[in-house]
């Protein structure tokens, strides 16, 4: 860390939180008009919820026709971590004092040829300020086209922002999207970022949104290009194994499901992310 | 530790690995009578499986009517373990070399008011010798009579080994089997123990040989008077929930489950214990 960083003013956490908020709504609405453009009348139900340290969240889930389930939450808390967390969070060593904003979306499409989908970005602030959050898809059954779309529309994006991006944070999503035990990726990766301060707030904060508003635009073209492929029962089973591991993945190795369970998060906000239906042979 | 211990000889080892072995020809032949009652044809598919640092195992799954999914596993396998594991492991401090010989029983049955179980029982021999094991009942649906009988067949049996044993191994199975971030336990819990080296092996032994055999029979008894037991969709949405819970606990807190996959174990075969099918809401 450099002196180049900055520190986020109370302002900055604002704007942030309310960026995070607003970026719920664009993707609640257009993931409903996706779910009821057949016609349904489908809708996200919110669930608030308060955390015993301080903030808290509001947690949106859709369980429909296009989508299965598909959850989108919003979180803003604030605290002090516990002596055996700090040395592990940069900026905290002191205090341990931390405030923490951010958006997390994970979809489980029901027709399996429509890739599973996750993407969170998140601002924290310790003693010290910084960006986090990613990317990724899962397709069910083997969807190259799919992920080529959804690798290319980030590329484009990170370019946007520094040409050495789409490289660094896809090759962090390979290491970070690794079913150890299995010897298999949950997917077809995408992009993971963390500790991201350049030492300008605009730049970074600028890279989050687009991020997230990509990922809005790239997922709900691939949802549109999919969702009315025809599926089998047997295409079915492969996707509920394939979601098997999805879970494995999640509970084993996830960083923030792990992190958000052992520090008294909100379990239901934080499982939100498993999948509706799975199989294990 | 003491010097009452005893440290487990060749001959031993060969009939303790002898004895999990029969117990998986008994657990199988009286699970084969079960499932195949009503005149089904169903029957254990076996694998076996090396183990890259040495020994192996074998792995009997059945999937059928009654048992949606049942695996009995045994394995003997030996080697050093990494430096890492050496000061986690009692006896292993100085070389790390072990020798771990051991049956593992996990039943998902169809009919959600068949309880779900699991038993097992190890023998470890590092520079010290122990058995360990235990068992325990999951019903899917509110079942305190059959959760009665299981409980009081292993007060029985630990009765005839220990007077101390059922309160003492029944509390520690209380603490086991609890899903911290849903503040629930597993299930209607049963018997967990470790450490176990009183100075006599056959005393041990017994103890850990009538474990095994209680099981059979209780849960088998448990089994048939659940199996006809009319069920409908709602029963099975249940069902499939809590199995979610059990998929949680497994693969956030089971020592044994994350011991396996972090040295290296057969990833099929540890996670035989995961349910068929289920639900997260």
């Amino acid at each position: 860390m450099t002196i180049k960083e900055y520190t986020a003013t109370d302002e900055n956490k604002i704007i942030a939180e309310k960026w995070f908020s607003h970026l719920r709504d664009s993707i609640c609405k257009e993931f409903e008009q996706i779910e009821n453009s057949n016609s349904n009348k489908n809708s996200f139900k919110i669930n608030k919820w308060n955390r015993d340290g301080g903030g808290g969240g509001k947690m949106s889930i859709m369980k429909g026709d296009v989508f299965e389930k598909v959850g989108v939450n919003i979180s803003t808390v604030h605290g002090k971590f516990t002596e055996s967390f700090r040395s592990k969070i940069p900026g905290a060593e002191e205090d341990g004092n931390f405030w923490a904003s951010g958006i997390s979306v994970v979809s489980h499409p029901k027709n399996p040829f429509v890739p599973a989908a996750h993407m969170n970005t998140r601002l924290i602030v310790t003693s010290k300020t910084w960006f986090g959050g990613g990317g990724d898809i899962t397709p069910m059954k083997p969807s190259p086209k799919m992920s080529n779309l959804f690798h290319e529309n980030l590329k484009k994006t990170c370019n946007r922002h520094d040409e050495k991006y789409y490289d660094k944070f896809k090759a962090w999503a390979d290491e970070y999207f690794f079913i150890k035990h299995r010897n298999e990726t949950r997917g077809d990766g995408g992009i993971f970022f963390d500790y991201i301060n350049t030492g300008s707030w605009d730049k970074d904060f600028n890279f989050v949104k687009d991020i997230g508003h990509n990922f809005l635009t790239s997922y709900s073209k691939i949802i549109k290009k999919t969702q009315n492929l025809p599926w089998n029962s047997k295409d079915r089973e492969d996707q509920l194994v394939k979601r098997g591991r999805y879970a494995e993945f999640n509970l084993l190795y996830d960083r923030g499901t792990l992190f958000g369970l052992k520090t008294g998060g909100n379990t239901d906000a934080i499982l939100m992310s498993l999948p509706p239906e799975v199989k294990w042979s």
